[in-house]
């Protein structure tokens, strides 16, 4: 997107022998039918990288967001907007990742980091499909100029204030994501889907407001916009990887078949401690947990749910 | 699901030669594989149908509300929960459905009428498979009697207090669902898909919170839950409809081809005619109505959306 609007890229990766296929081909192995277009660096110093940049965007996984940022900090610390991409929660601080990136870099750079998140495909993206996604920064300034950055005619980049709100979105909804995975994969069709993205949704937010979210942005682009995406398409890690669950594979198994990080599986950790931390009932993330790492059988995981005491659908 | 609880069932319709099928087969001819199990009994006397009732459950179409009401009315008012299942506003008055009949019955019959909306599949429900959805009455007491007699333990009914919020919703996303159709119909992708959903509920949860509506509703069963089973499945009709009109059918040979009725196209006047009295944006909504009504080419409605001028993500 960037080096479509004419920005100049450098691309950092550590993987030497993806840096050398990047050169030659400028295919991204896992998208194989787009060649990238535009003014993109690829690197393997993060030196070189960091050097005269007026954006830094990070896009790792959330385990990889503090060692990076370590190496990064070694080097020099930014003055220029810092944006992350990856959706997850620190599992073992249950930090969102821009708060896992001041603490690592300082309060100086907190008016200037910020997230983009929403529902977007790369593969989408990259072949100018009409994308709808959200940013939101510490500092509302920088929210600005991230979405000018990022905004083109068929990728719209809408601001928030709520920056906690919408990494907690993105990151929990790959948790609801493998419980629809899981539901496909039992076959209980598009009810029980559609159920379980609308209470998956409502202990998300219950989750995020203890954490200081506002209810309204786990409705919009991160959040519900993420859940449509993650829980409907067949090319969805997280849902795939529920999908194979449920057939039985072992937790490696269904790992190996997806050879993607399933970021999902470690939200669901972080997620199910901080919901009993702040006593949040979350049952879905809780019998995800169950069933991924407590050798649950998905049909008592389901039976449970559905004797569980029925509430007034807001509380 | 009634009948399966033991309850006495009359089944009320119109259609001498429909009642006969049912009578014969105890098959619904749009549900083949489905043979109704329990005590129902089939019948085509308004008077038959209302006699000793303990709740009268509707189920025809939003247009046939007033119709069939005022012929209820003139047999007997009755004494007991009167529960509204279509989904739709009234297009002449942009009432919900409950409104419609209070104001045929008269004031005395509110408190016991509610309505049941959200998710499911009748195939589904039928089948036993999991399905959650939600009740709401102008009374609570109301809306306990119903989650009571239709909860079973795979139909689980939640009770809401906001009667119009459940409403709203459940009609509001038929709009949304063609919108969604009309987007596969021209191949636009799932990120397309899921930022549709979002800003579809974004505009539906306005124009609904305008009309009184709580905006947490809109987030809940009737709304969220409706849409994500409606605008992801084949075999929703009004997703159906968007598709086929997207590639090119004119408006009644759609119509014919889908056979049933089509509720989103009616639904539609109806918000568009209620968002333009109260000022309330619905730039989906508009679309929809444009391409349906107005001949308006399904790619230049897409440019138009992409071009809006970016605001706030929750204003």
């Amino acid at each position: 997107v960037l080096a479509s609007k004419g920005h100049e890229v450098v691309s950092w990766t550590t993987n030497e022998h993806l840096a050398s296929v990047l050169k030659r081909t400028r295919i991204q192995p896992f998208l194989p039918n787009q060649v990238s277009q535009g003014n993109i660096h690829i690197t393997t110093n993060l030196a070189e990288a960091l050097s005269g940049i007026d954006m830094l965007v990070e896009s790792v996984t959330a385990a990889g967001i503090r060692p990076v940022f370590e190496q990064v900090k070694a080097l020099r610390v930014p003055d220029c907007p810092i944006v992350l991409t990856s959706k997850g929660i620190e599992q073992s601080s249950g930090s969102i990742l821009p708060e896992v990136a001041v603490e690592v870099l300082g309060e100086s750079i907190r008016d200037q980091t910020g997230a983009l998140s929403g529902p977007g495909y790369a593969e989408e993206v990259i072949r100018g499909l009409p994308t709808s996604v959200v940013a939101s920064a510490y500092d509302p300034k920088a929210t600005m100029q991230i979405c000018d950055t990022f905004t083109t005619q068929t990728f719209r980049v809408y601001p928030n204030t709520d920056i906690t709100g919408i990494c907690y979105g993105g990151a929990l909804k790959n948790v609801i994501a493998i419980a629809c995975g899981i539901a496909d994969g039992l076959s209980l069709g598009w009810s029980a889907r559609a159920a379980l993205m609308t209470r998956g949704l409502h202990e998300i937010r219950k989750l995020a407001v203890a954490n200081g979210s506002k209810a309204e942005t786990l409705g919009g682009l991160s959040g519900m916009g993420d859940l449509c995406m993650t829980c409907s398409s067949p090319t969805s890690r997280n849902f795939r990887f529920g999908k194979l669950i449920a057939q039985g594979y072992p937790l490696k198994a269904a790992l190996e078949e997806i050879k993607m990080v399933v970021e999902g599986i470690y939200t669901c950790v972080a997620a199910w401690e901080l919901a009993q931390k702040l006593d949040v009932p979350m049952p879905i993330t809780e019998a995800v947990h169950e069933i991924v790492y407590g050798g649950m059988n998905p049909y008592a995981a389901v039976e449970i749910l559905m004797k569980r005491p029925i509430k007034e659908e807001n509380q």
